[in-house]
C-alpha cells in the first residue's frame, strides 16, 4: 500500500465517521429515539418529555460533543461508576501517551526513517508506505541511537503516567474522595450492603438438619457477637415451586378484590427477573405486607443451596470474616466478600464449590482452543490483503484484480471487515466461558470475561497478523529457517501498515458505531413502525467493559509497539483515542445504566497491558537494533527492559492488593461513623431485604441505594432533550 | 557399564556401609562421644553419665536400629517436630512406592526389557546394563503396552499414596491429635507464643513520635478491645551500645560482690547469641530483676526499627490482625502472623520492608545464574566417565587407562564424588541467598533453602546428566538435529546407568555420612586430644532439612521416573530408602535439636516434587512409545498426564492453604478453652517476656515451652547408653 492509497481510505473513513456523527446529533434530538440514546436518563427519572417539533430537531449540531467534554469527573461517577471513571482515566492516559510520542516520532523520527537510506525517493503520494518505517534505515547506521533515546522517552512518560494515575485513584478515590462526596447526603443512609456481608458456600450438609440450621449453629456459635442474620440461596427448580404457589395466592388475592390483571401478569413472566412492571407491582404486595421472610413461606429446606449470605452487625466484622479460612478443610465454609445486591450472579451461588476448580480448568482449556481455532478466519483474511499472491494461485481472479476500484476496497476494507466481523462472535462466547467457571458476581464475570477478550484480540490480531505476513509472503516464508531472520524489520513493517487500515476500519468505525447504537435504534424502529406497539421499546444495558476495554488496550498495544517502527500509524491511534473519549463520555453520560460495578479493578488489566505493549516495543527494537548492526543501542535497551520491569513490580507490590482487598482502616473508620450517627440500626433493618433473588431491576430501582440515589441525580439536569 | 561392574560397586558400597554402620554402633556406646552422638539429649536433660569402661563398648551391635525402628510417631513428634514427621513420612510415602515399583518392575518389566529383542544374550555377569532398559525393546513391539500398563499402576498407587498422607496429617495433625497428645500435661500451659503474636513492619514514620508511639497509638485505636502490648524491634548497631552499657553494669555487678568472671566474659560474646552458659548467667540476673522492660532501659528510641511484635489477648485477634490488610497503603502497617520465639530472624526484621520485593528478585535472579554456571563442573564430571572418550582426545592417558582397577575406579567413583564434592557448597550457597531474600523466621529461610537446593539438585544431577551425556558422547551429538531423535530411549538408558551408581556412592554414602557425623567428630576429638580441652565441645544442630529433604526427593525422582525405563535401579533406591528411614529416625531421636518448626510446610513441597516426577515418567514414556512406534500405549498415556495434573490440582484446593494459613475455628475453640481453665491471665503475663531479640539458645532452654518441655521427655528414656 502506498501513501496515496492511505490517505484516501484514512479520507474515506473520516467522511463516513463525520456522517455518522452528524447522523447521530440529529437522531438524538428525535423524542421517539430517546429510549435508545437516553436509555439511562429513562431508568433514573423515569419522566418523558414529548416535545412539539422544531426545526433545530433536524439540524446536526456538536452540542453533544460540548456536552461530553465539560462533564465532571464526579458526573461521570454519579452516571457510570468507578469502573467508567477508570476507563476514561484509561483513555486520557492513552491520548497523554500517543501525544508526546506523535510529536517525537513524527518530528524526529519520521524523516531519520525517510532518510535512512540513500535512494531515489518518488512522489510522495506514490512513495510505498515501508519507506517510513525503520526498515528503510542503513544497516549499522548511527541514526538507531536516536530510535533508542525516542524508546527512553516513551518508556519514562508512560510509566509516569501509569504511576500518577495509580496513585492519584483506587482507594484514596474510592474511599476518601467519593465518600466525600457522598457525605453530602446526610439523609440517605449510603451504605453499600455487601460490606456487611459474606458469601458462604460449601455449607457442609449434616443429617437431619437443614442447611439454614447449620449455618445459624455456625455462625451464632463463632461469630455470635457480630453475627445478625442469613439468607438461603435457593436452587432454580424452585422458581417451578414458586410459580404454583402464586397459583394460590392468586385466589387468595382475588379475595381481597385485587385487580386479576396484576396476577395474571405475575403468572406469565413475574418471576423471571425481566423489566416489566408486573414484578414491581409484585413488589409492592409484599413489601405492603411487609414481611421480611416472604420468601420462606414459599421455599422448603429442600430447595436450599449449600450456599447463603450471612449479615453481620459491623462492616469490620464482615471482612474478617470474609478474609478467614474457617475450617480445617478449605472446601468446606468457604467465605468471600459479597457483591453488591445488583451484582449478585445468582445462579452461580448454586454451583457446587468443590466443582469449581475442574470448571476453571475446563474453561482455561476451552478459551485456549477457541484461540487457537479462531487463527483460521484470521488467515484467510490477510491473505485477501495479498490480492497479487492470490492471483498467482486463482489465474480467474486475474481479470477482476485489474478494477483498480476494486483492488482499492479490497486490500484496503475488506480484511480489516472481515476479521471485525468474525470479532464480533468472540465477546459472547468468551462471556459464556466466565459463566461456565462459576463466579459468584455480574461485575466479576464481565472483568473474567474482559481478560480473555484481551487475550484473544492480542493474540489474534496482534501477533497471528504478524505471524501470516511471514507465512503468506512467499519471500519471507524463508524466515522460518534460521539464516534469514534479517527480514523481520520489512515483515514488522508490512504488518504496521496493515494495522494502521486496521486502526482506519475497525477503531474509528466502531467509534461510530457505539455511537449510534445500530442494534437498538432498529429494534426500536421495528417495535415502532413494524409492530407498531404504542409503548417504548426500552433496554437499559450496562456498558460493555469486555468489548471496550480489550479494543481500546489494542489500540494502545498498536500505537506503542508501532511508535518507533512505523511512527505513521500514531495520528491515525491519536485521533482514535480523541475520539473515543467524546464517545464514551457521551454513552456513559446518557446510554448505559450502571447496574453493578468493580470498584476500579479493571485498572490492573489496564497497567499490565500497557507494560506488556511498553516490554514488547523494547524487546522488538532491541531485535531490530540487533538485526541492523548497532550495539550500542542494543546495549542502552537492555536495561531499559529491566527497569521496566522492575516498575512494573513495583506498582504490584505498592497498588496491587488495594484494588481486590479492602483496608480494615477504612472499614472501622466507617462502622464508627455509622454508629456514631446513630444510623446502625437502620441499616441493619435494612440489610435483611437488601438482597433478593429472584430480582427484577425495575421493582427495586428506588429501594436499594447502591449506586445511584435518585437524590444525587441533579433534577435539573433530566432529559432537557429540549434545549440538546 | 556391564553387569558385573555394577555388581562389584554395589557390592564395595554395601561393604563400606557396613563398616560405618558398624563403627557408628560402637562410637556412639563411647562416654566421651556423648556430646557427638546424644548432643539433642544433652541439650535436654544436661546430665552425664560416666560409665566405667565394660568389653560391649568395643563390640557392634544392631541396639540403635531396634531403637530407631521402634520408636512411635509420638515420640519423633517431640523430639524433631512436625517437621520431622513429615520429612520421616515422606521417607516412608517412598519406600511403599518403592517397594510396589520394584515387585511389578523387577518381575514383569525387567524380563520384558531383557528379552524384548531378538539377540544373542552374552554371559548376565558380561551383560552391558542398557539390555535391561527399555531401549532394548523392539520397536513396535505389542509388549509396550504392559509398559503402560505399569505405568498408570505406579501413577495410581503414588497418588493414593499421597492422598492417604495428606488427609491424615496436616491440620488434623497439627491440632487434634499433637493438642490431644499434649493435653495430658494439664500444668503446663502449652500455648504457642506466635499464636497471640503478629509481627508489623513497616510502620510509618511520623515527625517528633516515636515508631512505638505510633504503633501503640494504631493498635490502640484500631485494635482496641484486643490489643494487649507490643514490643520494638531494634537496630542491630544498638548491640554496640549494649556492650558498652554493659561495662557500667560490670561496676553496679562489682559492688554487689558477683564474681568477675561472668560479665569478663559477658563483655566477650554475652550478646552474640553464642551456646555458651555466660548469657546463661546473664538471663538469670537479668530474671532476678525482673523488669520486663530491661531492653528499653538500655535502648534508644531512635535505635528502634520500624518493625515490631505486638501481642493480642485472644489467638483468634491475632490471626484476623496478621491477615488483614491494615491501610490503603500496602506498603505500611504490614502484618504477618509471627514466628515463634526461637525462630524469629531478628536481623531480617529490621530490613526496610519497601525493599523487599526488590531483594527477592535479585536473589532469583542469583539464584538462576548459579544454577547456570554449576553445569560446568558437572560437564566436567560427567567427562571423567567416559574415559574411552577423553583418552581419544588426550591420547597420553592411554597408557593410564589400561589398568583395570584405575579404569573401574574412574568410571564407577570418581565423577560422583567429585559431583558429591561440588554439591556440598550448594546448601550454604542457598542458605545466604535465603538470608539476603529478607524472611523473618529461621525455619522459612531453611524451607526456602530447601527449594532452592530442591531446583538446582534436579536439573543438575537429573536434567544436565542428560544433556551432557548426550552432548559428549559422540555419536548422540547429533541428537540436536531434528531427525535423530530416535536415539533418546538409548541416551536415557545410559543416563539411568549414572544414575544407579549415583545412587550407590552418593545415596548410600550420604547416609552413612550423616550417621557417623564427620565433622562433630573429629572437632570433637580435635578439642579433646589435640586442644586437650576439658570441657566437651558441644554443637547443638537443627536437622538440615534443606539439604536431606532435596534429596530424599531426588533419589525418589530418580526411581519413579526410571522405574519403566531402566528397573534395575529401583532396588538400589529402595535399600536406600529403608536405610535412610533407619538413620534419619536415630538422628532425629539422638542427634539433632528442634529449635523451630515449620509446622508441616515441607509437605507441599514433597507432593509438589512427586507429582513432578510421575509426569516427567508420563513424558518420558509417552516419548519414547511414540519413537518405539506403539501407537496404543501413547494413546493410553497421554490421559494419564491429564489425570495426574488434575489430581494434583485437586490436592492443591482440598490441602494447600491449611499448611499456609490457620483455621478461624481451630483457633477460636483454643482461646475458649484457655478461657474457661483461666489460664489467660498466665499466658498473658508470661507473653510479655517470650521474645527476646538479644537471644541465647541455651539462656532461655527452660524457659520457654514451645517445642520441647522438659516435662514431655520422659525421664527414664534419657541418655541409657550404658544400655544401648
Amino acid at each position: 500500500m502506498n501513501v496515496g492509497g492511505l490517505l484516501a481510505s484514512a479520507g474515506v473513513n473520516s467522511v463516513v465517521c463525520l456522517g455518522v456523527f452528524s447522523l447521530y446529533s440529529v437522531l438524538r434530538k428525535q423524542p421517539s429515539l430517546v429510549a435508545v440514546y437516553f436509555a439511562q436518563k429513562i431508568a433514573q427519572s423515569k419522566s418523558k418529555h414529548h416535545d412539539p417539533f422544531w426545526l433545530g430537531r433536524l439540524v446536526p449540531s456538536a452540542s453533544w460533543v460540548v456536552k461530553a467534554w465539560d462533564a465532571t469527573e464526579d458526573e461521570l461517577y454519579v452516571a457510570g461508576g468507578v469502573d467508567a471513571v477508570v476507563f476514561l482515566r484509561a483513555v486520557v492516559f492513552s491520548i497523554k501517551l500517543c501525544t508526546v510520542a506523535s510529536i517525537i516520532c513524527l518530528a524526529f523520527v519520521l524523516p531519520l526513517n525517510y532518510f535512512g537510506k540513500e535512494r531515489q525517493h518518488k512522489h510522495i503520494r506514490e512513495e510505498l508506505l515501508t519507506v517510513f518505517t525503520i526498515g528503510n534505515v542503513q544497516r549499522g547506521s548511527e541514526w538507531f541511537g536516536f530510535h533508542c533515546l525516542v524508546l527512553h522517552i516513551i518508556t519514562i512518560c508512560a510509566c509516569f503516567f501509569l504511576y500518577s494515575v495509580s496513585t492519584i485513584f483506587p482507594f484514596g478515590f474510592e474511599f476518601k474522595y467519593i465518600m466525600k462526596m457522598r457525605l453530602n447526603h446526610i439523609n440517605s443512609p449510603l451504605y453499600h450492603p455487601s460490606q456487611f456481608t459474606v458469601v458462604v458456600r460449601a455449607i457442609p450438609w449434616i443429617d437431619q438438619e437443614s442447611y439454614s440450621d447449620t449455618l445459624a449453629r455456625f455462625f451464632t456459635d463463632f461469630y455470635a457477637s457480630s453475627y445478625l442474620s442469613h439468607q438461603m440461596v435457593y436452587e432454580k427448580s424452585a422458581i417451578q415451586k414458586l410459580m404454583s404457589d402464586a397459583e394460590r395466592m392468586y385466589e387468595i388475592l382475588r379475595n381481597i378484590h385485587m385487580e386479576r390483571r396484576y396476577v395474571k401478569r405475575l403468572l406469565r413472566c413475574g418471576f423471571c427477573g425481566s423489566h416489566n412492571s408486573a414484578s414491581q407491582d409484585f413488589r409492592t404486595l409484599s413489601d405492603e405486607s411487609n414481611n421480611v421472610t416472604n420468601e420462606k413461606t414459599f421455599l422448603d429446606d429442600s430447595d436450599e443451596c449449600g450456599a447463603a449470605l450471612v449479615f453481620f452487625r459491623t462492616r469490620y466484622a464482615a471482612l474478617v470474616a470474609s478474609e478467614a479460612l474457617q475450617s480445617q478443610n478449605p472446601m468446606a465454609w468457604v467465605t468471600n466478600a459479597a457483591p453488591e445486591p445488583r451484582d449478585v450472579f445468582w445462579a452461580n451461588l448454586c454451583v457446587s464449590y468443590q466443582s469449581l476448580w475442574i470448571r476453571k480448568i475446563i474453561v482455561v482449556v476451552a478459551s485456549i482452543f477457541f484461540v487457537t481455532f479462531f487463527l483460521f478466519p484470521v488467515v484467510f483474511t490477510q491473505s485477501l490483503v495479498h490480492l497479487d499472491k492470490l492471483t498467482k494461485l486463482l489465474p480467474f481472479l486475474e481479470k477482476a484484480v485489474k478494477r483498480v476500484v476494486l483492488e482499492q476496497l479490497v486490500t484496503g476494507y475488506l480484511p480489516s471487515v472481515i476479521l471485525t466481523l468474525f470479532l464480533c462472535l468472540v465477546p459472547p462466547v468468551m462471556y459464556v466461558f466466565s459463566t461456565l467457571e462459576g463466579v459468584i458476581s455480574r461485575s466479576e464475570r464481565k472483568r473474567s470475561a474482559c481478560i480473555k477478550v484481551l487475550y484473544f484480540v492480542i493474540w489474534n490480531v496482534f501477533f497471528a497478523n504478524i505471524l501470516t505476513e511471514a507465512a503468506i509472503d512467499h519471500y519471507q516464508i524463508s524466515i522460518l529457517r534460521l539464516g534469514d531472520y534479517k527480514n523481520i524489520p520489512t515483515l514488522l513493517a508490512k504488518a504496521a501498515t496493515f494495522f494502521m487500515t486496521y486502526c482506519l476500519t475497525s477503531g474509528w468505525a466502531s467509534l461510530a458505531c457505539e455511537l449510534i447504537q445500530p442494534f437498538p435504534l432498529i429494534s426500536n424502529l421495528f417495535t415502532r413502525y413494524i409492530l407498531r406497539s404504542a409503548e417504548d421499546s426500552y433496554f437499559p444495558y450496562t456498558f460493555p467493559y469486555h468489548t471496550e476495554v480489550p479494543r481500546v488496550l489494542l489500540f494502545g498495544l498498536l500505537g506503542i509497539t508501532c511508535s518507533t517502527l512505523a511512527p505513521l500509524i500514531l495520528p491515525f491511534v491519536l485521533v482514535y483515542f480523541m475520539l473515543a473519549f467524546l464517545v464514551y463520555r457521551n454513552q456513559i453520560l446518557n446510554v448505559y445504566v450502571t447496574d453493578y460495578d468493580s470498584g476500579g479493578q479493571y485498572w490492573p488489566i489496564i497497567h499490565n497491558t500497557t507494560i506488556f505493549s511498553l516490554v514488547l516495543m523494547q524487546v522488538i527494537a532491541l531485535g531490530v537494533f540487533g538485526i541492523k548492526d548497532a550495539p550500542g543501542p542494543s546495549t542502552f535497551t537492555f536495561p531499559l527492559i529491566v527497569v521496566t520491569l522492575l516498575f512494573n513490580q513495583f506498582c504490584r507490590q505498592r497498588f496491587l492488593s488495594v484494588f481486590f482487598r479492602t483496608p480494615a482502616k477504612s472499614v472501622i473508620e466507617m462502622d464508627r461513623r455509622d454508629e456514631q450517627s446513630g444510623q446502625m440500626a437502620e441499616i441493619h433493618q435494612s440489610l435483611l431485604t437488601a438482597y433478593t433473588q429472584y430480582y427484577s431491576n425495575s421493582g427495586n430501582k428506588n429501594k436499594d441505594m447502591i449506586n445511584r440515589t435518585d437524590a444525587e441525580l441533579d433534577e435539573t439536569e433530566t432529559l432537557d432533550i429540549s434545549h440538546a
